[in-house]
């Protein structure tokens, strides 16, 4: 079965976006809601990608473009919220969306991608080519 | 000694905020050309934070806010660049930067922070009220 990954649009938030999400976390965003979100991100220059089987979206994967002062104001790329419809896991969506992020990190400059997961996922990461190099931190409010 | 932190001006620039971040990796960036990231990085919503003592910026701090679709739009903060200079290490500038980000995240509605750091800097993050979580990876270009 083919997949396809592109960048989301408007349509794709009807079309099994939000579920696909949902499998990460609670999503409480209808599409016009959602809509509203996108164009926020859209002008952040934050860039979420979609992963399309069967005519709907399966999962999802966004990348975050940093600026730095360090390494000459070079660019950092965060890879966010992979997320796959738990019907579509393991046939391959998540490596083609970290793939294609990954890739347009690279086109567009960034001297690394960085993200962050729990333990079981590290080696699903390793063969896309990402290594342990920190460990992340979070407080909640 | 008086630690004031405060959002970065252009004129922070000259006046030891890319020496704060050169202990942190190589910098490479003359005052106007980080006067352009600086622009750059504020188009995109980063806020970078410094920490001044002595008439003098002596470590900084950067927080990026991210809106997300899961949580109801939610925003999270992230820390990034946290950067102290050698000689006034161990003196609460980094505490004092980290503090004053978390608190801006919080302010401005996040329902988290999350930093990646080594595991050197763990006990010194967990006394500010940051918990291991999950672990950080790279892939390098």
């Amino acid at each position: 079965m083919e997949i396809i990954v592109r960048e989301l649009t408007a349509q794709d938030l009807s079309e099994g976006f939000l579920e696909s999400l949902a499998s990460l976390a609670e999503v409480r965003l209808t599409p016009p809601q959602a809509l509203e979100v996108l164009r926020n991100r859209q002008r952040a220059g934050v860039r979420t990608y979609v992963a399309r089987m069967q005519g709907q979206v399966v999962g999802t994967a966004t990348l975050l473009l940093e600026q730095k002062f360090i390494h000459g104001g070079g660019l950092v790329g965060h890879i966010e919220d992979v997320a796959v419809r738990g019907e579509y896991q393991g046939r391959g969506v998540g490596s083609a969306l970290v793939q294609h992020a990954t890739e347009e990190a690279r086109k567009r400059g960034c001297y690394k991608v960085i993200l962050d997961c729990f333990e079981h996922l590290v080696p699903f990461y390793g063969r896309l080519g990402y290594r342990r190099h920190n460990f992340g931190l979070r407080i909640d409010f």
